[in-house]
């Protein structure tokens, strides 16, 4: 099965390009300053929102200026949003190597997250239209929203699917939605069509958002490549817990909130009691709904080879196993 | 003598329209953000930033709609990069009441940072020009450039002047030459006034922070309304301490380490150590002279109350206690 990685081979030139401009971008004239930036290098993952963005422009024909940039400003966007994760959840492995928060401190961690961001809005505002960094600063609210509704319900046994899907549709499902918004836009593409691209994106990105969650539970660090049970340590309920809750008795109820609570418990604690219910299958039913939907949502655009990488990349999000 | 709070009177109307632009850019559909939000009415203080690009703005005749919602602008920046900075700080009180941070944790207190920044990036791209959110965007990463760089010196008690100017250059002078420089862009005003207001802003925003951090050092918590001796608690020399060691015999430059390392100094020690010398002094004269090149700047203003009233903001950088 090809993965997200071997998918980048279509790209790859453009891909290149996307890199060096954002290289080039966080650029310093202050040594200490490009030390911190070289630890973004073992940050760069499977470049997901970067991929979304520049196969939607090109469905519709060559790649612009545009594109290129805005793939540049949505990947140190999710960057920035990586560094301030990891010293949010005080998080000790990604991508298989130590967080930039352990590496360096919390302090250097946060200074580290303020300039990414920062240059995203810097790299967005050198584009000739306003309405590339009105979409992404509007988007950004909705991610910090997303992040802070999340903490206000940490410890929330009885928080309900629907709040816990608002919570992914604006952490993660507002950034991958305006990446397939703006490959449309930034390719002239009706509203119409443009607005299908943010739905398309949206869907992923909670597809891809409940997946995470349940490698999260589920996977191991090797597997994964960053700590695991992290969310659950904290407190975070995610659609297999609420499911689970929602059905259980007081007894299953007070070991899954035991088994979540305590900061020693293994994943192995949690998913033995998961397995013995119907969570798990309902979270990847979910996400596979979500999925579906997403590929509706590509029938608008031309057909090619983009379009089918695009529905590649629909099902690998599905079926990834880190 | 008049003091800052007393110099909003002339902007009284304006800055509430700012204060309303910056309520109504903030407003979520989300409780749990509106509440934090409200956290940050009790950072509001002198509203330096604002006044400065109001009063350069109206030595050239009436506001305009850019000029509000840039002083908003500059607010929201300022305030996110208060917010962090208590966090880096792990400061506990500021402006007299217990910080963010040690209010709603520091996950929180970053988050919270992140929605102030954001929303700043956000207010920007709606005016009609992508100038001034290049402009902000870009004294973003300075600002950030310049915390990065404070904290690399942490612990180097070989800081040179050079670079403590540097440092605060980037850190605080940045943002108040960019207000006053966009005060003087939204009137209109040629590129060679905007720049000589870019410089205005610059020197005054160094004198506060020299001053700042001499308060710091001999300040009281009473008087300065936030924790002191943090920024030395966490081994960041400033200016008298620079030039004190610069001077001091081995067995001074020992015992000024030792109390300024100790985390459980009074500031008494140091102080007492500093007063000995000419470190204090030497500290005046240098954020003087940069006051009077600020006073020299606003010289290429139409003269007026508007330019007058910048000369005594001029004044009161210098003597301002707390």
């Amino acid at each position: 099965m090809k993965t997200l990685i071997d998918l980048r081979d279509v790209l790859s030139e453009d891909l290149q390009q996307v890199l060096d401009i954002f290289d080039a971008e966080l650029a310093s004239d202050l040594d200490c300053v490009n030390r911190l930036v070289e630890f973004t290098r073992d940050y760069r993952g499977k470049m997901l929102r970067p991929q979304l963005l520049l196969l939607v422009g090109k469905s519709f024909g060559p790649l612009n200026r545009h594109h290129l940039v805005l793939a540049a400003v949505v990947e140190m966007v999710h960057m920035a949003t990586l560094v301030h994760d990891d010293v949010l959840d005080e998080a000790e492995i990604r991508r298989r190597g130590p967080t930039i928060n352990h590496r360096i401190g919390n302090e250097g961690a946060v200074l580290l997250g303020d300039y990414l961001i920062s240059h995203s809005y810097h790299l967005c505002s050198s584009l000739d239209s306003t309405q590339f960094a009105q979409r992404i600063a509007a988007i950004t609210n909705t991610v910090c929203e997303g992040e802070l509704l999340q903490i206000a319900n940490r410890g929330n046994w009885d928080l309900t699917e629907s709040t816990y899907l608002e919570i992914i549709r604006r952490k993660t499902g507002a950034l991958t939605s305006v990446a397939a918004e703006l490959g449309a836009a930034a390719a002239g593409a009706s509203n119409a069509v443009i607005q299908r691209m943010a739905d398309f994106g949206m869907e992923l990105g909670m597809a891809f958002q409940i997946v995470d969650d349940l490698l999260d539970l589920l996977g191991s660090p090797e597997s994964t490549g960053k700590s695991v049970g992290r969310d659950a340590d904290l407190g975070k309920l995610t659609l297999p817990g609420i499911h689970f809750l929602k059905d259980a008795g007081p007894r299953q109820r007070e070991s899954f909130i035991a088994a979540i609570s305590a900061p020693e418990s293994s994943s192995g604690d949690l998913a033995g009691l998961l397995a013995g219910s119907d969570a798990l299958s309902y979270a990847r039913t979910v996400a596979g709904s979500h999925i579906s939907r997403a590929i509706q949502h590509l029938g608008v655009l031309p057909a090619g080879d983009a379009r089918e990488a695009l529905q590649s990349i629909a099902h690998l999000v599905l079926e990834r196993t880190h």
